[in-house]
């Protein structure tokens, strides 16, 4: 068993993480391991918000973006009909190199949201954190996604996972630092463009499943057991998240290279803290449902179980970001945070 | 909204809270508060194990002895069928002045266990912990049970609470100290009394039910929902507890003062330490069930739930306890965590 806090990032502790030193976790999991040279991770959310038909063309012109010099090491898609009823692709895309993405991103930036487009909305949502902000977990070692597919592989077993608090004590940060959030967000409007400045420790989550591999019975608990409890834990979030510290929720069906949908999702939400997305994960009926349905689905296939669940966490400095949308509707993204100051 | 740790008690910190300090928890909870000069409780559990016709002569024998000079602050009395089908009736008195007790106790605990019961055989459990290593928690503040009975009063609105960790949050001594197991239970035999001297930082709680308010649809779903799930957790702990370090668990039935069941209920229990009950209440697919039964049952009722839900939780040091046994079945409280050095 190993420390999901890399040697190298280790610290001398103020904070003391939540378990004793002998903690043995019920269950095997796994995080990405990063080569030590990687300072920073870049995650970048190209979005398209449309209604009706599905706007080839401007998904092709990012698709052509990243695969431009300095492009990212790895990109994926999704889809969602948010709130309001449009629809959104989001493109995803992974840096190691911070370099790298500086070199690229800003005549994509002018790209993708320095132009009007009809009846499109573009956005960008970036953050850029130390590694030492951000940690994944995942439930088998051999299929990285998100960010992942940038490291250099997972670790062993690792030991802080399984209980409350394991989230927050993966974040090396978490040895120093309690994440506080400072400050709120603002509207800063830039003609067309708005772009939103949040706040220290703004918190983002990627959590992710995968029942691609799963059979029968397996993936009929999985549709019929699990996925409506955690719909309605999502729809919680996106419709009602703002009182409780999310900003923003996209539970997210992830689009196989062809366009067509996968069997993989995700929800993606902005959280004003670690803090924030702790509370609602603990003590909150509709994540109390969802755990619960994840807890049973589990223990009725034991280590049998053929559905692969990973999330990744970052936890960033006002510095790391960067929120900017087009023509897209005032309750995307984070434009919802500032909602009341743009009326 | 105060601490639930009392002013005299703040020490400077070298461990963190679980919650940042402008947490407010979703509903409120109270906690006892002792009068600043009581530096310890004591809470005596005198137990009488049977089958058959209740042991009154022996019962009242106790009450005799409790209520002689020198005697608790407050008693009250429960009963269960343990896991071999033994009926127990434990008397649990609760003394706020140490000196008192050690006074009352050394003849006290000669005419309990120092004489031979045809077909009976009667134990004494005791902590005696400053109060730094102890923290209640009350749904409401106008019903004090246990040891809260003996206190001053109760708090205010307390901040922590409704949070895991909250628990931990609660104990004065958390604020500097880990609280981490040391040693391992052993038995000492004296003639026909077993004593088993635990160790460092061991933990007890006794976690509380009382529907005698509740009427008809909230009657009907505490019992019909809730009821069932707490025992199967309950019978969980008393049976396959010690693999999680619960040494011994009892689901207790309160008895009225003429002896007839009450609608009051507890589970009463002692564990390795504080951090394995924590994990046995966060992640136990037991728990996790009574909890999620819990959530549903308040958030169906709202502010008008008339269910009453308390606990007292102790981390003793090793010099605060004492626990013999005379005739008892080697499964019987603390006796099962040293079964196999005794066999």
């Amino acid at each position: 068993m190993e420390s999901a806090i890399p040697a190298y990032l280790e610290t001398m502790r103020t904070r003391h993480k939540r378990v004793p030193d002998d903690y043995e976790p019920p269950y095997p999991s796994f995080v990405a391991r990063y080569k030590p040279a990687v300072s920073r991770v870049v995650m970048a959310y190209f979005g398209v918000q449309y209604r009706g038909e599905t706007p080839l063309a401007v998904l092709t012109e990012i698709a052509g973006l990243l695969a431009g010099e300095d492009g990212p090491s790895h990109w994926d898609r999704a889809h969602y009909v948010d709130q309001s009823g449009y629809e959104t692709i989001v493109t995803v895309a992974y840096w190691g190199d911070v370099a790298r993405f500086d070199a690229w991103f800003a005549p994509a930036r002018e790209a993708w949201t320095g132009k009007a487009r009809d009846g499109i909305g573009t956005f960008i949502e970036v953050l850029r954190p130390t590694v030492a902000r951000h940690e994944t977990l995942f439930s088998s070692p051999d299929r990285p996604e998100g960010v992942a597919v940038i490291a250099e592989g997972m670790s062993g077993e690792v030991q802080e996972h399984a209980y409350w608090g394991g989230m927050r004590d993966r974040i090396p940060l978490s040895q120093t630092d309690a994440m506080a959030p400072g400050g709120a967000p603002e509207l800063i409007r830039d003609g067309a463009r708005l772009r939103v400045t949040a706040h220290d420790n703004l918190c983002l989550i990627r959590s992710g499943q995968d029942w691609s591999d799963t059979e029968s019975s397996e993936r009929k608990l999985y549709l019929d057991d699990v996925e409506p409890v955690l719909r309605e834990g999502m729809d919680f979030l996106r419709d009602d998240g703002l009182g409780i510290g999310c900003y923003a929720n996209r539970y997210m069906h992830v689009l196989a290279a062809d366009g067509s949908a996968s069997e993989k999702s995700y929800g993606q939400s902005w959280w004003k803290s670690l803090a924030a997305l702790e509370r609602w994960a603990e003590s909150h009926p509709t994540h109390v449902k969802i755990f619960g349905a994840a807890m049973k689905y589990l223990s009725t296939l034991g280590p049998s179980a053929k559905l692969r669940l990973y999330h990744e966490v970052t936890v960033a400095a006002a510095d790391e970001q960067f929120f900017e949308y087009r023509n897209c509707h005032p309750k995307t993204g984070m434009l919802a945070a500032v909602e009341t100051v743009s009326a």
